[in-house]
């Protein structure tokens, strides 16, 4: 089969997913087993998400609606922006291949950062696009250096805001500064999937870059504090020109139907994003007394996830605290082999993850 | 934008979907309206697909299995083929697109048919393949037609059996001769979408070329006789080497969750599927029946929609139909402008199609 695929398949970056619950309990014959590895939302699902599923389920006979009118009329109204800014994926993952799809040639270069979420290296590769990797500085993506790797070549440049594994974020002055940098043949795709976690003031503002007619592509998700990984929704705000091309390109039935009705009633849920949000601020909390009363170094967050690093190869901490029936990620496949990364928890996750570190840790 | 994006973006067929019963509902200010437009299942989702999606509604925060086990496992055992001979997508047209990820480069020729299901040329396109077009034989895919098309830049062929929209199928015979023919360099997709519809004798057998190690990716879904549509869902079955680099290339939680599991379901649901598939019996014979003696030129299927052809360009005919409340499919889209694609639906929606036809048909 070498000789007859596309050479740049078997180079593609391997996606390493947490571990399921149900693996891990075989393995180590466990009772109860926590997983704090994927930063799904510990509060589970939106009741309202929920009771849309069960509405929805017996019309699972019917194709969904390709250009999913009524999540874009909802999203719309909410953000403030066209429905003409908006594009629905299956999961924001798919928009990044859309992106990838629509606007690279062999050879053509996306900066990237090192230690983030590996998708962006992935689509761009499956187009035969070049990465060109920037490295972060004080665990957060380098903007001016971001702006130096910019060549002729350079079509894209991927950013993730807060930083999937760090938690940091770059402030609205930097981005704005960065922004006012970028080439005008150059377009900006801004991943905001933890977005909605950080509360901070200097948080950047993307939407009025889209507004005013920038190449800038915000992505979105339902997966996180909408509590909808299950479903794979996510959602691209751009300018129509640049919706308009990924519409082009997307498979037309691309998202679920039970997903975009589920998704519709999540946005709706004030109550369930507002306790998700309160559940992860609490949480974070705790979670930097105890972390700092053992001494152990870890980053500030402005997601719904803690980075920790060790002084040791972390894989044994992985698995030493699975052992204890905890899951949480070790970031070897991030690049940063003696760090995890753990999801902020309900109380009683965030306590047994704790303990367990406590016993694991020397 | 047209500099950034790539050429071939504005080359894509754009997919026409059947229109939506709340759409017509609207426009002629109906009260009722049936869709037999998209081929979807007329009996609705089967029951236990709907009590697995009720179930599995409240883990929606959860991310899918980005490796389909237990569906695999089950599919496995249906089917006896191995776990390794199979992928799963976010609806087969996802590994379609796939297999012109993996296989295709620019400049690369895939064989199709004229009058057959577009997303074929899509994938080909979206990856700057060169599709090259055979007509249709007597309404079906001319195999020898097709194998005289193959050059030295052969990467893929694809097939649709029972032909969309047609409704036609190719026999085993011409199948194992072709197959015999094609080189060793070529993959073939044959596309069986509709083939659980088909009870003929002469239905080729995909799978004994797979189990040979022969290059032949077989493609089912659940979106049809399955009736779950709603939740994209589709499969494709080849070789390890094949599904190997498939799996390389495809984004990590391609398949929503509700969706595998609502799948795992109705694949036990025999008796869901025996109905489905006398439904469609019943309604064929009754259609055959009623058209015959209107005198109208009609195939007879192998799947659950009928072709039918009048003297007069077909989209008159649609739109009179339509404000009966009738919403069936005109294939000008397909390259058929005088014909239409009509699903078979439940009797009283056969009936009601027909009695919309006598008044429509001058």
């Amino acid at each position: 089969m070498k000789d007859l695929a596309r050479e740049s398949i078997s180079g593609l970056p391997e996606y390493i997913p947490g571990k399921q619950v149900e693996e891990v309990v075989k393995q180590y014959n466990l009772k109860e087993v926590i997983k704090l590895a994927s930063n799904e939302n510990p509060l589970g699902a939106s009741p309202l998400a929920i009771a849309s599923i069960n509405e929805n389920a017996k019309f699972s006979y019917v194709y969904p609606d390709q250009r999913h009118t009524i999540l874009k009329e909802a999203l719309s109204a909410k953000l403030a922006v066209g429905k003409e800014n908006l594009i629905i994926g299956n999961g924001s993952d798919e928009i990044m291949l859309l992106m990838a799809q629509v606007f690279l040639s062999a050879g053509d270069e996306v900066v990237l950062s090192r230690n983030t979420f590996s998708m962006y290296e992935f689509v761009t590769k499956i187009m035969d696009g070049t990465p060109v990797f920037v490295d972060l500085k004080d665990y957060t993506y380098d903007l001016d250096g971001i702006l130096n790797a910019v060549t002729d070549r350079t079509k894209l440049i991927f950013l993730c805001n807060p930083n999937n594994p760090t938690g940091t974020i770059f402030s609205k002055e930097r981005f704005d500064a960065f922004m006012s940098k970028v080439p005008d043949n150059v377009i900006v795709v801004l991943d905001e999937a933890y977005g909605d976690y950080s509360g901070s003031d200097i948080y950047p503002d993307g939407l009025k870059y889209v507004r005013a007619g920038k190449n800038l592509v915000i992505l979105k998700t339902f997966s996180k504090v909408y509590g909808l990984a299950a479903l794979r929704i996510g959602y691209g705000i751009a300018k129509p020109e640049i919706i308009n091309y990924l519409h082009m390109a997307k498979m037309p039935f691309n998202v679920n139907r039970i997903g975009q009705f589920a998704a519709l009633a999540a946005l709706s849920d004030d109550k369930f994003f507002k306790e998700s949000i309160e559940n992860n601020e609490r949480g974070k909390e705790y979670l930097y007394s105890e972390l700092g009363k053992m001494g152990l170094k870890f980053l500030k967050t402005q997601a719904n996830f803690i980075y920790i690093e060790f002084n040791e190869n972390s894989d044994r901490i992985f698995i030493d605290l699975m052992k204890e029936g905890v899951i949480i990620r070790p970031l070897k496949s991030f690049g940063l082999p003696n760090s995890i990364r753990v999801t902020v928890g309900t109380m009683p996750q965030n306590e047994r993850f704790i303990a367990a570190l406590k016993k694991v840790v020397k």
